[in-house]
C-alpha cells in the first residue's frame, strides 16, 4: 500500500524534485502540499508548488498557503541567492497556475490527519513553522500521524548557515523546538545524509533529455549547482536535500545508520541558536537504547536515491500519473 | 632545540601519563606545571603531580597550585567516577611528596612567559580557569608566548558530559571563551583527536613490566581503562587526551588534519553551554582560509603516539633524566 503523505514546502529549487518525486513515485500517495515561508516567500512557494505539480499530474492534489514568517514573529529572512530570485532558478517560468486551497496549511495538516488517523506522514521540508501551528491547533495531533519525517537540522556534522545550524532549523528555532518535544515519532533527514546525496552534471543532462518535468528541473537545478559550485563543492553539484525527507518516509531509502537519539533544539540567544542538538554520544557501542527518545536521526543513507529519483522524474512523459 | 612547555593540569590519571611524557622525552624542556581544580580538587591535583614528578626526576620543576574553582565563581564539580577518589585510580598511594612552589599556577604562567619571551608553549589539560587568570594578570601575555596548546573542547565529534560539550571546556566556558577569544596561536587537541588514540591492556602490561614510572602508571590505569570499558567502548581501553597537547606543542605527534578555523566558546545557558563551536563548513572545500582565524583544530592524528609514549615511560629506569 502506497504511503500516504502531506508535505510541507518553501519551494525552492529541491522541494520542486521533492513534489515531483512524491507525486510520481508509485509507492507514494501525496495527499496534499501546505507551503510555508523559507526559501522564499509563501507566495512565491504556493505560485511554485502549483506550478510543479502541474507538471506532474497534480493538478488535484490540493495546495494550502502557510505561515508567513517565525512562529514568535520577528523578521524573516529568505535564500533567493541559492533558489534564485523566483525560487526557480531565475528561468522566471509564466505559465499560469491554479488557485490554493482555501485553507492554511496548518489546518490542512490536521484536517488530513483526522481523515487518515495513524496513516499520515507529515513530511515538512522547510522551516517548522506551519507543523508547530498546528501541534498548537490540535493537541491531539502527535497520535493522529504515523510520524514525521522531516528535512533539517544537523546532528554531526557543520550547520550551513552558522558553524553548527542548518537553515529550516535556523530559521524558526521555537517551532522546531515545538516539533521535536512533541511525542511523535520523527525521522530527521539532516545535513549528515542530505550532504552525500548528490545531483551531478550528469544527471542534469539525463533530466534535461527527459519528458516535460525533467526538463523543467533540469532548467531550475542550472543556478542552484552554480551556487553549490561556488560556495560549497567547488564544482557542478546539488543537493537533493528535500527529496531524502520525503523517500525516508515512504521507505524508498535505504538507510545505512539511523540511531533513534535525544534530540533537543536550542532556542537560546547563544551562537548556537538553532542548533539541532542530538545525543551520539553511544556512537563507539552502537547507540545503546536512550529511555524516551523517539527522533530517529538519518547518518548514513543510500546515495543511489539520486539516480533512481532522476530516473523517475525524467522518465515521466504525461501529465497524468 | 627541545620545546619549553609549561603544563596546567588536574591530576587525574591521564594528565599523570602527560606529565611523563613531558618530563621525560629528549624534545621537551619541561619547565613548570601549574595545577587546576576539574579531574580532582586542587590540593589533591598538587599532590598528586608533585608524586608523578617524582617518578620521572623532575624533583626541581616547580608546581604551582592554581584555581579552585571557575573563574565566574559557582560550584566546582569532579570526575572521581572516572579518575577514582584519590584521582589516580584508587590506588591510595602514601608515598610523601615535597613542597609546591609559592606563587600561583596564574603568575607562574606569567613569570616563565617574560622569562622566555616567545618560546613558551602554554600546555592546559584541564579547565582554562589559570590560563585565563594570567591572561587577566598580564594582558600582553599573548604575544609573549609560542603559543596554547590544550586538551579540550570537541569540533565535529561529541561531546563527553553533555551531548555538545567536553567536560574541561563545560568545567568553565567563561574562561574558555577568553582564552580562545585571546590573540595567540591555539592548537586545540580536543576529543575529535584524544579519543582517536588509545591504550590497549597490551600497553598497560608493557608499562607494568617497565621501571617504575611505567609501574605506577599502569597501576593508575586500571581503574581509568575500567571506567571507558563500561561507560564508553564496552572493552578495557582508555583515550590518552592530556599527552596529545603536550606532543602537538613538542612537534611530536603526527598530525594528518587540522585547519585554521574559528572557535567561539557557548557561554550561554542554553543547552550548548560549554560547546566549541568550530566553523567546519570549509571541509568540502579542503577548508579555505579563515580571516583572523588563529586555532588548529586537530581532526585526524597518527595513533602510534600511544606506542611511543608507553615505550618511553615504560624504558625510564631511574629518577634521574
Amino acid at each position: 500500500m502506497a504511503t500516504k503523505i502531506l508535505l510541507d514546502c518553501d519551494t525552492g529549487v529541491d522541494d520542486a524534485m521533492a513534489i515531483m518525486y512524491a507525486a510520481l513515485h508509485p509507492e507514494i500517495e501525496l495527499l496534499g502540499v501546505g507551503t510555508v515561508w523559507g526559501n522564499v516567500e509563501v507566495p512565491l512557494a504556493t505560485r511554485n508548488t502549483l506550478r510543479v505539480l502541474g507538471l506532474v499530474g497534480g493538478d488535484t492534489i490540493p495546495v494550502a498557503p502557510g505561515a508567513a514568517g517565525p512562529l514568535a514573529g520577528g523578521p524573516a529572512s529568505f535564500a533567493h541567492h541559492v533558489h534564485g530570485d523566483d525560487g526557480q532558478g531565475n528561468i522566471h517560468d509564466g505559465v499560469a497556475v491554479r488557485s490554493p486551497a482555501g485553507i492554511s496549511a496548518a489546518q490542512q495538516i490536521v484536517e488530513l490527519a483526522r481523515k487518515h488517523p495513524g496513516q499520515l506522514w507529515l513530511v515538512p521540508v522547510g522551516p517548522l513553522t506551519n507543523v508547530a501551528a498546528a501541534l498548537a491547533l490540535d493537541p491531539e495531533l502527535p497520535r493522529l500521524v504515523a510520524g514525521v519525517s522531516l528535512m533539517g537540522g544537523a546532528a554531526g556534522c557543520p550547520g550551513n548557515v552558522t558553524p553548527v545550524a542548518e537553515a529550516n532549523i535556523h530559521k524558526d528555532p521555537d517551532a522546531a523546538a515545538a516539533v521535536f518535544r512533541a511525542p511523535w515519532r520523527i525521522v530527521m533527514a539532516g545535513l549528515d545524509v542530505t550532504t552525500t546525496v548528490l545531483l551531478t552534471a550528469a544527471h542534469r543532462e539525463r533530466l534535461a533529455a527527459g519528458g516535460e518535468a525533467g526538463r523543467y528541473l533540469a532548467r531550475i537545478l542550472q543556478h542552484y549547482g552554480e551556487y553549490y559550485r561556488d560556495e560549497v563543492f567547488g564544482e557542478w553539484a546539488c543537493c537533493m536535500h528535500d527529496t531524502l525527507a520525503v523517500a525516508a518516509a515512504a521507505g524508498t531509502l535505504a538507510v545505512r545508520l539511523a540511531p533513534v537519539v535525544h534530540v533537543e533544539v536550542d532556542t537560546s540567544d547563544g551562537p548556537a541558536r538553532g542548533q539541532t542538538i542530538a545525543d551520539l554520544r553511544g556512537a563507539h557501542r552502537g547507540y545503546p537504547e536512550q529511555p524516551g527518545a523517539h527522533t530517529t536521526v538519518l547518518l548514513e543513507v543510500d546515495p543511489r536515491l539520486a539516480e533512481e529519483a532522476v530516473e523517475l522524474i525524467a522518465a515521466h512523459r504525461g501529465s497524468a500519473r
